[in-house]
C-alpha cells in the first residue's frame, strides 16, 4: 500500500473516531397504541358522521403499523391504500396530498411513488403531532373522495392534540 | 361440423343452461368490523391479564385484514407474523399449529409456508366463527410464546360467540 | 339494526373511548447516526484484527437502515444478510443465533424466517442496547464464520456501552 | 450430417478458438470502502454546512451497496430515494437528474423507473469517477431539495479526486 493510501485512510479514520466520541442517543417521541386506538376513532367517528365508509391505519414513528380497521362494505383496495398513505405521510413528514403537487410529470420528484415499495402520492396521509409540534406518527386513510379522506385523517390527527 | 359434434354442443350447452337456472349467490358470513374490535380488545385483554406484549390481527371471510393493533413495546417483527397467521388460518380454515404438524421435512404439504406470499405454520391463528358455527375471519397473535400467542388468540375468538 | 346489536356496538364503543382517555406518547430511545458510525467502527476494527472480511450494518430502534459498510472483497450477497440479520434482531430483540435454535424442523417456530420479507435466524445479529440497557437498535454482520460474525457484532454493539 | 454443415461448425469452432486466444479478464477500477467512507464523510459535511438533514448512499462499480449513512432526523423515506438514487446513477453512468428529463411522458425513455426494480430520475445521484476519469461507483443523497441533494452528491463524488 502507497504512502499516500495509507495516510489517507489514517485521516478517514480519524475523522470517525472523532465523530464517534461524541455519539449521543437520541430520544425519540412515539405514538403509543392507546393514543392509536384514539386517532383510529376519531376519524371513525368523522367518517360515519359523514356517511362515508373508510379503512384507516396508523403508523408509529418508525412508520410500522400500530392500529388499523376497514369499515364494513368500505373497499378491498383501500386497505392497502390506507397503509401506503399512512407510511408515505411519515416517511417524508408531509400531508401526502403536497407530495403529489411535486410528482406530477415534470414535477421535481417525478414518479418518487416507485420507491419504497410503492408511495401514495395524493390526499389522505396526515402525519400525528404530540402537544410540542413533535411528529410521533402518521394516519392514513382511504375509501372516500381524497377531500373527504383528507377530512377524516385530519380528525384523528387532530384528536391526539386535543 | 358433423351431426355428432354439433349434438354434442347442444348437449352442452343445455346442460350449462339448466346449471345456470338454478344458479344463485352465496349468502356469506362476514366478520362486522365491530365485531373484529371485540375479538381485538378481548384478546388484548387476555395479554394485559397474562403480562404478554403482542400484536392482533383480524381479518374477514375474504381474508383481507379488518382491524391490528400493536401493543406498546411489542415486537417490530410481529406486525407481519401476526398478519400473516390470521391469513393463514382463514386461508385453510385452521388453527394454525395444526398445520405446523403437516409442514415439516416429509410432512405431506412440507414448505407450503413459501406459497400465498408467506404463511406461518405455528400456533397463533384462529379461525373466529359465529353462533351458527360459520367461518367468519381469523385472529393473528404474535409476540409471545406460541401456547401464550394461542390462548390470546382463542380468547378474541370466543368473545364472538359469548 | 337489532336492538341488540346497537348494545353491542355501544359497549366496544365506550370501552374503547375508556382507553383512548388514558393515552400517553411514549418516549422512546433511538441510536443515533454518530453511534451507529462508533458501531461499525468497532466492528470493523474487530474484523480487520480477525483478519475477517464482512458487511457490517446497523439499524435504528424502528429497524430501518442507519449505517452500513461493506468492506473491500468481502461477499456480495452478505449485503443482504447482513441488513436482515440486523433487522432480525431488532424485529424481536434477540441475537439472531438464538432465534435459529427456535425455527429448525420440528422447532416451535419453524419456517418464521419466511415473514418479514426474509429474516435470517444464524448467528450475526445483535440488539444494541444503552448503557440503561434500552434496546436502541441492532447491528448485522456478514462475511465470515457464524462465529467471527457474531462476535464482531458483539464488538460493535458493546461499543456503544463502553 | 452433410459435409457442408460439417463445415460450418468447423469454421465457428475455429473462430471461436481464436476469440478466446485473445480473451483476458477486464481490469475493473472499484471503489474502495475507505473511499466510500471518504465520499459519505465529504458529503455529510456539505450537509451539515447546508443544514439539510440526508440519507447518503454510496454503491460500488458493480451497482452494490458500499457504505450508508441517514443523518438523524432525515425522512426514513429517503432510506430507499438515496439507495436507489445511487444504484441508478451507476446502472446508466448518468447524474440521475438527467435521466429525468427522457423519463417524462412522451420522452424517449417514458417510464423506465420502473424497471431495476425501480429507479430514481431526480436529481440527486452522481456517478463517482477516480482521478482517471473511470467510474468507480456512484453517490446518492435524499432529504433535501432536489437542488441541495444534488450539491451534496457532488460533494461526495467530487472528494474522491481531490
Amino acid at each position: 500500500m502507497s504512502t499516500l493510501k495509507q495516510l489517507k485512510i489514517c485521516i478517514v479514520t480519524l475523522v470517525l473516531t472523532l465523530l464517534s466520541n461524541v455519539a449521543q442517543a437520541q430520544i425519540t417521541n412515539d405514538i403509543s397504541h392507546n393514543e392509536a386506538f384514539k386517532a383510529l376513532l376519531a376519524a371513525k367517528k368523522n367518517a360515519e358522521e359523514s356517511n362515508v365508509l373508510v379503512n384507516i391505519a396508523v403508523v408509529d414513528a418508525g412508520a410500522n403499523l400500530k392500529a388499523f380497521v376497514r369499515m364494513d362494505e368500505s373497499y378491498l383496495g383501500s386497505i392497502d391504500v390506507a397503509i401506503k398513505k399512512a407510511k408515505t405521510a411519515r416517511y417524508f413528514n408531509i400531508d401526502t396530498g403536497k407530495l403529489g403537487e411535486l410528482t406530477q410529470p415534470g414535477g421535481i420528484i417525478y414518479n418518487i411513488e416507485l420507491t419504497n415499495q410503492g408511495l401514495v402520492s395524493f390526499p389522505g396521509g396526515i402525519p400525528i403531532k404530540n402537544k410540542d409540534g413533535k411528529i410521533i406518527g402518521a394516519i392514513g386513510v382511504s375509501g372516500g373522495t381524497i377531500e373527504q379522506d383528507r377530512a377524516i385523517a385530519i380528525a384523528g390527527a387532530k384528536s391526539i392534540i386535543d
